[in-house]
């Protein structure tokens, strides 16, 4: 077998650990947590249907996809980190990049710099495709919040500043679904899930 | 909320119950079964890595990735077949177009009717893109399989002749496995994991 399939067949078997890091999220239904590879796949589903509300010029869907495919990758080593524990979010960059360093470097160099520099684009949300991912990214567990009582809301004590920071990317990416965010927010507010 | 937007959000909470059906896979660390959310999205990113061994020409490989994102969906309704339960997969085609006309309903009738087809597509294996996505299909338990004591073929009593017959897509879509392929079944057929 040449060496670069040899990698890449090694990498893949890596990555089979998505499926056991657990986010905080649970499942619509209640009866566990997602797992990263869940998380993913559905995020890369809702990227796909949902576009044709994105409110941003120049998305390249089809690299929003792949982004969603690889953009938590890095936690196979790094961990998931609970978007509403702030200390945790500051170690988080020193431990991703590590992280990267390890995982893409399993591939062979060129692909596994085109895997990681979509995950960085990703991270920094400063471009079209990687802003809608993230308002994607943050949608898909929002609506998990809501159909599980605020899980992870009531969790980290949130209150109701840290869940539109936290959504905020959708105003922009998605603005047709703006009122939908508001009207979830102020029921979740009035149920006791969100602090307000 | 316009209708439309109602009806995809409705479709995306249901398609959450992916997680929540179990295929006869292990997990690589033989933790417990995997869910087809998991498997989708191990797929989908599977098809993107191998794509340049590909060994048919006209593959759009951002096809193929959708494709993986949707080609279990009907599960949800239908459940998911054991590849070597005979029996059950005589039966399978009804109830999986049933749960087609259930599931892509809850679509506009545009956007339902394009993931319909694109599932349609992928189960008759007759285009470029289905037959290498049947290809990774297959090959991602294929690996997972011999990496946990040939969990599913055990299962199944499977034979070699079995295995291969499941296996052949990889031969025309991925010409450059094959030898890997065919490495794993003897060693699997000696390893006791196969019936030979």
């Amino acid at each position: 077998m040449n060496h670069n399939l040899e990698q890449q067949l090694k990498f893949l078997i890596e990555i089979d650990k998505m499926k056991n890091i657990q986010r905080q999220t649970l499942l619509a239904d209640k009866s566990r947590r997602e797992t990263d590879a869940e998380h993913s796949w559905h995020f890369a589903l809702m990227a796909w249907i949902l576009f044709e509300y994105a409110g941003i010029d120049g998305i390249d869907i089809d690299r929003v996809i792949k982004m969603a495919l690889v953009h938590d990758l890095v936690e196979i080593y790094a961990g998931d980190t609970f978007a509403f524990d702030a200390a945790a979010n500051e170690l988080k960059d020193d431990r991703e990049q590590q992280a990267a360093s390890k995982l893409f470097s399993l591939l062979p160099e060129e692909q596994g710099l085109l895997l990681r520099s979509l995950w960085e684009e990703f991270d920094a949300m400063q471009t079209p495709d990687s802003i809608y991912a993230a308002a994607i990214d943050r949608l898909q567990p929002f609506i998990n919040n809501y159909l599980t009582d605020g899980h992870t809301w009531v969790l980290g004590n949130v209150t109701v500043e840290q869940v539109y920071k936290r959504i905020e990317p959708v105003k922009q990416a998605l603005p047709a679904l703006w009122g939908f965010v508001e009207k979830v927010i102020l029921e979740s507010c009035e149920k006791g899930y969100i602090r307000s």
